[in-house]
């Protein structure tokens, strides 16, 4: 068998080539200082000495305060000169192919491991690098956009942060009102369901019926990763507003029946892909469990984001077949924005379609709304739609100020995971149910 | 071009049947519970689950417990049934070749990467995964010299360590009396240089005019990894014994002026080819100089083990040229044995000899003793060799009781580190260029 | 010579009886529940028992739930029925008349510890018992206006407090943004001097340009005891709203110059005539001067709380000596309301007032300002008087708007305090005692 | 009446001047250094400045520095100079008679509180200070003797150390094998009991089946004050040196049934008489009650220290009531340095002499034992006599080898504190009843 062709080891030379002359570009236009690429060199040059740290540092400083086309440029640089060496790869290939073993297929691996990696497990040796290093994939994420080649920048880096952070190096922490202002600070800036109005709605989060617990990496202990919010109380949660304005219970007056996890926030825009919900809920339910011996229900109560665009474009595709024309009929003869208006069948018909979007309005198998993905593929079940259940702009607009209860029964979680991940099976309640047969 | 034949798809389907065989084998045996290989199907089966997590803990408890036979099964089980697809690598092949992009060599990598490191992934979730794969790593380096296949095994799960113990997740931390007594009691069991004898030595190697540092990791807080030990002394030390021996000097009676690196010592044998060694050493060095400005020298009293050997080895083949006739000469009218009664003229020869090994007798470019090769390696320079410098048994079976010093000069370490990695040059003191000169 | 005569015994018994006769009473009233007293006999009989310990928390709690007449009643039950044993005061005072020995005095001394001492040493055994005791005096406070009786427990009291809050045992802790929520609302809410307007003004004076420290005990330690703040600025300031008002400086942008003192505060009003302000500016200057070399004057900025009430006063006493007829004049023409639309020679006129009013006004041989008392007692030197300093209400009701530098000058601090102490002397700069020969 | 005579002023004056000669001799004799007590004047004209904590820090170095001659000066000077002010102790007696009120009462203590009261809470400001005045009252404690004068000091420094080790400070601390080192060599000086042969007995003794507790004080955190060892096991230990030999049970073996307090030492002789102990293991009941649920008897197994010193003078004084002529005639046959060797009736005459001693040997209302009156004293209840309990050299000098449980049982304890406390009851098993009775 012939070796691998010349022929595609020269069109990636074309491409690097390309992006070499831009790197010029680059390079000439920032004269006082050295570029970011050939601190790179330098640093990857005194590799495993002390003086890479230092260079890293600097390095990851002069990223921080560079512009765009600078940033551009040390991401194409990473591409295209931190690659892996074509020809050792078209020689590992062709070795693999002479003897076709597990250890040539390792080794085929190991000259694929592009030189890129290095780099960034050398940027992460700087102080607070892991830190600098997600701060600039949030950066590199901008870019790939417009410069989709990057993902494959995009790819070595996230692999990366994936090992990093690994479930076994997070450290789960309790947040209340012990806990450090700099860290409360950033819950109120990353909060993203139901957005926290200053320290003193943050302190009514944080009183004595409610929990928030945080993933945190031991490289980052001052930067919460996620955070979930959890509201405990003696009966099932169905209005978001009634929640957080509860006055605080006089304690031991409250024997506590539920643990609401009313708002579930990433915090590192950087870590994008990289999923640590599913394990925070899961460890913070078998937390209350033990600690709440009460709490008989985990339930979320969850916004419904894609509902009414869903609802908007399904009822300008006159094709689209997951409403009857029954529905059209009715719905048209609605205006949305008054939903408040609404009399009791209107909102009947609203929660059947909202059950249909939930369980039938689909990306590939699985639902396309993104919280209902996320919930039922932990193993979830759809329990139940609420009226009026979010008042808000926010929440009048994503979904006529419904909200959508997924109930975690640790009985069935697992089975319920499986039996949506291989089959797209979608647990739900009786209430469910006879809404959707309703039609 | 043809796509991958399918010949050496056939040759790697042969082995991994000859390991189902042997699985089945060490399955039958294991009749009462779970073999290893099950519970691992069973764990990846519920992965992301919390309940994986509590799978990962019980098949690292039980393969605590296993035997050899059930821990080679296991190991054989990881390189066969949790390898590559190969048909998915082919065809990822065969794309590349046809578009031989980044983007297609990204993808081609993607599919190398086995499940067996979503395994030992999911393993480091269990509570203390990330030490049970350390001491697991240890038994499969036991395993892999009569079993090389093994060592594919061996270089996934070395990546990942390697990824994970990156220089910056790790913790240096100064040891002194004030440690726990769980963690001292490591470093008399780990001190591999100077044997600690009980704890009144190990107090004695803590004293005022002592530091001991060493490297953790957050994931294994009650282990170290790797310590230095150093001796603060107003005057060079060349004799291991008197440094143990020196009585504590009188608090604020000393000026030092030397920092004597006397031992460094590994802490971890799953940890093997993952080097902290000149981290550990080039931090120390920073960390003292910025606390005690008197220091001006920052040497190492170094063991030359293999030494006697080379020597025994030299003089018995007579083609090795290393060694002039006049050497060999003198050196068999010696009894090396006998040391302690050498003439001043018999102890310059041992010396002279001692360098020549040192700098000359390579293993392909670089010296052949690994303790030269560490620190030469770090850019230390090699700065005296001493007579009767360790006159225990072990001081005297390696070495003639000879022991050297490494000296670690900041202002010229990125030099000697660049000129010994790139052309092999070996730095060193005047005293030691004339030892080989005097040949 | 006679003993004691049985005379005065009977007067102080007439007093324990009136105590019990109110006693009962209180007694009567609560009918469902132990009284206090009660509580507190049984906590005595098990003294040294485990189960006190629980008896003491039993009773703190209570004491907390308790209504006025129900802690009056248990004040007056520790005054009458927990106080020394008179015969054996009685006895001990003879022994010491026949044998005027240091043995027999020290029997007296300890024939005069009242059991009531014992009681709050018990009381302090309870979880958080310092923290109750702290508050229960607090309470005990607002009872001896109308109960001067109650005084003496009060003198048992805050003498253990003192002993218990001995310096030696106290924290100096840095409270920054990284300190708990908890702790920091505290400082909102005791701030005194110049009032927090919520969390946004509190983290602009927790910034880099600013320093915050507090006393803490062991026993507290979510409590701070006293707290300053310190403003490092390049400039000496002399109007409190200019320097909350000052934007953050850039990053080593500014090389400071002054630490200016604007404000201290004390936290726990139990703690009333336990002194910790002292000790806690000099070793924040100790602190500052180690940790920012560049510091050269360390200097408050001060209120003069009692300027505007004296000068009424004074303008309304024909006979008051302090001021001349000359100052009457030319005050009588002006309206102190509207000291915003004064000229320079008025702004010079008060100026120069204020001078007198701070170094000749006196209550005894020292100045009647308590703001005043406080510094030039800790050694500091009265440095600058400064017009439109505070234009809040607060500073324009108190003093016109003028505030105070005293200055912290190491190399004169004791040498002030001694003159202060002994002599009434106080130590001002040369433009302040130009203000006073001005006259 | 008349007004304390002068007479006994003078008196006083006498031994102040005779002191006061004392002092200059030995203020002579160190002329190259500032006198202890010219330290301390200096010390006190500072009080309350900074420069005060550092004048207490160089009194008390200098005082672990000097002779045994000068610390009885300085001691000396605390008893003459620094003694309650006679003349105005005399005006309170005076003004106390004419006006006898609680208040008066109040006055006349405040007088009698001498200045060095102020200096040992001066002292107490210094960096370890508490450390450094428990040291100078073991000291003080080995002068008395010689010295009986010195009581007066003593009673000083007792009274301020009870106050400020008040068991509300203290904090209990398991010390297990994660202990700092530093830690775990101060129980090898300290414990008492049974003495620790190094390291690897330690380590035995914190094993999974043992405990140990300590208490701390928050200014003296590197110093146990206090601790007690405890064995868990299944059955009642009745020798100890069986309890120190067991080997440690396999984990989730043995179903703990048994707490034995074998040991409890105090680790600071300057704290001597004020006492920890009593709360110490009641706190450590409670907590291994909680800990370990199936653990259903706490007991001890404690030395006898008085008993065969006891029975030598029993047998010599032929008046002596407690032994009959029938115990004195057998005892008379028996060799006690040969009790290996006795026979089951003799053993059986030891216990019941051994019970006789414990119960009714007195002194005062209580045992004369000290153990026996400090366990009594807690409550608990004499349980059982063992024989060849303790083989050591020691064991067989006090009590031929006997040991004794006391069994604390939380139904009972306060019930036999109180009949203990105020009517000398004992409370005991029947079986230590029966050899009572056996008489």
């Amino acid at each position: 068998m012939a070796s691998i062709s010349t022929q595609f080891r020269n069109r990636l030379t074309d491409l690097a080539a390309a992006g070499r002359e831009f790197l010029e570009l680059t390079r000439l236009s920032s004269k006082r200082e050295q570029s970011l690429a050939q601190l790179c060199d330098e640093m990857m040059r005194q590799k495993g000495e002390a003086s890479s740290i230092a260079l890293a540092d600097q390095l990851l400083q002069q990223f921080a305060l560079a512009d765009s086309e600078q940033k551009l440029s040390f991401f194409t640089y990473l591409l295209v000169e931190q690659a892996a060496d074509t020809t050792e790869v078209a020689n590992a290939i062709d070795a693999y192919k002479i003897e076709s073993s597990l250890t040539r297929l390792s080794e085929l691996r190991q000259v694929l491991d592009p030189p890129r990696r290095e780099v960034i497990r050398t940027l992460n040796t700087a102080p607070n690098g892991t830190l600098s290093l997600v701060q600039l994939r949030s950066e590199l994420l901008d870019l790939v956009g417009a410069n989709p080649a990057l993902d494959v920048v995009d790819k070595d880096l996230s692999y990366l942060l994936q090992e990093w952070f690994n479930r076994g190096f997070l450290e789960l922490r309790q947040i209340d009102w012990q806990t450090p202002a700099f860290i409360l600070e950033q819950l109120i800036e990353y909060e993203a369901v139901h957005e926290i109005q200053g320290w003193d709605d943050l302190r009514r989060r944080l009183a004595s019926d409610r929990r928030c617990f945080a993933f945190f990496h031991p490289a980052m202990p001052n930067e919460p990763l996620i955070f979930v919010q959890v509201a405990l109380t003696q009966t099932m949660a169905t209005s978001i507003q009634d929640l957080l304005n509860q006055p605080i219970p006089e304690k031991n007056e409250t024997m506590f029946r539920n643990a609401i996890f009313y708002s579930i926030s990433n915090c590192q825009r950087g870590l994008r892909g990289i999923s640590f919900g599913n394990f925070l809920i899961k460890q913070v339910v078998e937390m209350l469990a033990a600690e709440i011996p009460s709490i008989n229900q985990f339930v979320t109560l969850s916004p419904i984001p894609g509902f009414n665009e869903w609802l908007r474009s399904s009822l300008s595709d006159r094709d689209y077949s997951l409403l009857t024309d029954n529905h059209r009929t009715r719905l048209e003869s609605l205006d949305l924005e008054e939903s408040h208006l609404f009399s009791e069948s209107d909102k009947a018909l609203l929660r059947e379609i909202c059950a249909i979007y939930l369980v039938n309005a689909k990306t590939g198998q699985f639902p396309c709304d993104p919280v209902a993905r996320f919930h039922l593929g932990n193993g979830a079940r759809l329990e139940q739609i609420n009226w009026a259940a979010d008042t808000s702009d926010k929440g009048m607009l994503e979904s006529c100020g419904m909200l959508v209860n997924y109930l975690y029964d640790s009985a069935s979680v697992t089975r319920n995971h499986e039996a949506y991940s291989n089959h797209g099976e979608i647990a739900m309640s009786k209430t469910v149910a006879s809404l959707l047969t309703a039609r």
